[in-house]
């Protein structure tokens, strides 16, 4: 195999009460990428369309992704990487993840796979390390592995991918304005009540445990985060008009994806989730702003190849 | 039926990470009951052996549950109880959960069970609020419903029973110590890192995970409370010495077993449990400290008949 084209597939993290734990894989959102060989050693990014991102190696996430994973591994010829951009950078959907996700696979995949998708989300978290400062998992481990993940601990990583109830889908809206990272963390609390944080893991466990067991209504209703979500949706325009439009047309949950501005639903089936995303645009199309909007089911594999020779 | 004579199991509540969320039901460490028909309305404590308790209905914790209970249906005769007492007040098993549990069990048995075990838990709950002033489920849930247990919710009540991998088993040691309950919550603190509870909700869905999947080593990895444990271990004898020596004999993990004092370990099958206990009880030995120790699979079901007629 001399080149691959792969679908680098967006992600949602922290899902309500799994804050900084529990992300998603989303199936038709997402970018695409070309890795091929080349003689030469090395990572060049040698195209980026979509976005206006740097070419440099060491200053491209999927670059510095590549470059940890080759510290790893011997090879006697380098990588080409070509990406399209169709994640909006800032969306809070995981747009660096997906760059560093794919640029990882697509090498992994030309070596012939030396190593596991396990193996390959510490190399990818380097690049969310350059895109944020912070060598976080929480989109990455989803993209690369597929349905849902959680990040149990880092020190040592450890993640555990769980299967997706096959018919949840997810609505995601994500309004076009500009919502910085470090805006969205400047809001958390460093200290929070004890009985908050009891009520949240008791969330997580119904949550995972609603997973396990294709329980959609346990799912919802463990889908709740008092403590981030308060915080941070006073900065998401309409959030909470967002939230009950989607609740009231059936999504079993819905909350904040990533550190924002986009808004998730996740709903049994993909009637009721283009009827949740339909209730959800009108929320923004009443106070005329823009926005996009998607709706996938969840991607249980992750990274996908479209294509190789 | 006219008489039902049941076996009323010890709980293990506040399994590490789950900390009030998170109860396991033991298989041969409990109390008996005896719980028959009368002619007259009511509920009468005819009998308690082993322990010092009042046979007054509303100064009992099965009186209490019972009379709960028994004003949501109509009923034109009365029960009696005998409560055979084997757990020891105080000890953090859920020697109160065990009479709530086995009091409304019994009744609902010779009533022709018109409430389910999950309708059964908040009679129980009445119980534990005469015992402790709170009413909590922790050790009546999974005393009603066997397995693990996961309280999501108090308001509305949400209860998700977890199936146990079958190869679990516990060590318990119960060191002959008073301990109040109101002391060991006193050492709480309102607040907490959010870090710290990030770390506490990771490891709750890791064991989560880990009790669905029967992956062993996962339970064992999640097994940690940076949170309740270093403030109340302090407040009991040679915990370092007793956790530390149950996880160089092969356990799982280890922690306080409800609010203590005593101190749980769980193992993957019935032969580490052993050894576990006994490195334990070396510990209490050495010190000459007076304890007693208990190893005991996971039971699956909750409160047990023994006898009917």
């Amino acid at each position: 195999m001399k080149e691959i084209k792969i679908f680098c597939p967006a992600t949602i993290a922290n899902l309500s009460c799994g804050f900084d734990v529990l992300g998603v894989c989303l199936d038709n959102v997402g970018d695409e990428m070309v890795v091929r060989k080349m003689s030469a050693k090395g990572v060049r990014i040698t195209k980026i369309a979509g976005a206006d991102l740097p070419l440099e190696t060491e200053k491209n996430v999927s670059g510095v992704a590549a470059l940890a994973m080759l510290a790893q591994v011997e090879t006697d010829f380098g990588f080409e990487i070509e990406i399209y951009k169709k994640i909006k950078a800032g969306s809070g959907i995981g747009s660096s993840a997906a760059s560093s996700a794919g640029a990882v696979f697509g090498i992994n995949a030309l070596l012939g796979n030396p190593f596991s998708a396990h193996e390959l989300v510490p190399f990818a978290m380097q690049g969310e390390k350059l895109a944020s400062g912070s060598a976080h998992a929480d989109n990455v481990a989803p993209a690369l592995l597929g349905g849902f993940t959680l990040v149990r601990s880092y020190d040592p990583l450890d993640i555990i991918r769980i299967e997706s109830p096959s018919e949840l889908y997810a609505a995601v809206i994500h309004p076009q304005i500009e919502l910085k990272t470090a805006d969205a963390r400047s809001v958390l609390k460093q200290n929070i009540p004890l009985k908050s944080a009891i009520a949240q893991w008791g969330n997580v466990g119904g949550l995972v445990a609603g997973l396990y067991t294709n329980n959609y209504e346990l799912i919802g209703r463990s889908l709740h985060d008092e403590i981030v979500e308060p915080l941070r949706s006073v900065l998401i325009p309409g959030f909470d008009l967002i939230k009950a439009a989607a609740l009231e047309n059936g999504a079993l949950g819905s909350g904040i994806s990533g550190s924002g501005p986009s808004v998730f639903a996740l709903c049994k089936g993909r009637e009721t989730a283009h009827k949740v995303a339909e209730s959800m645009s009108s929320v923004y199309d009443n106070i005329k702003l823009p926005y996009e909007i998607h709706v996938s089911p969840v991607n249980d594999i992750g990274v996908k190849i479209l294509a190789s020779h």
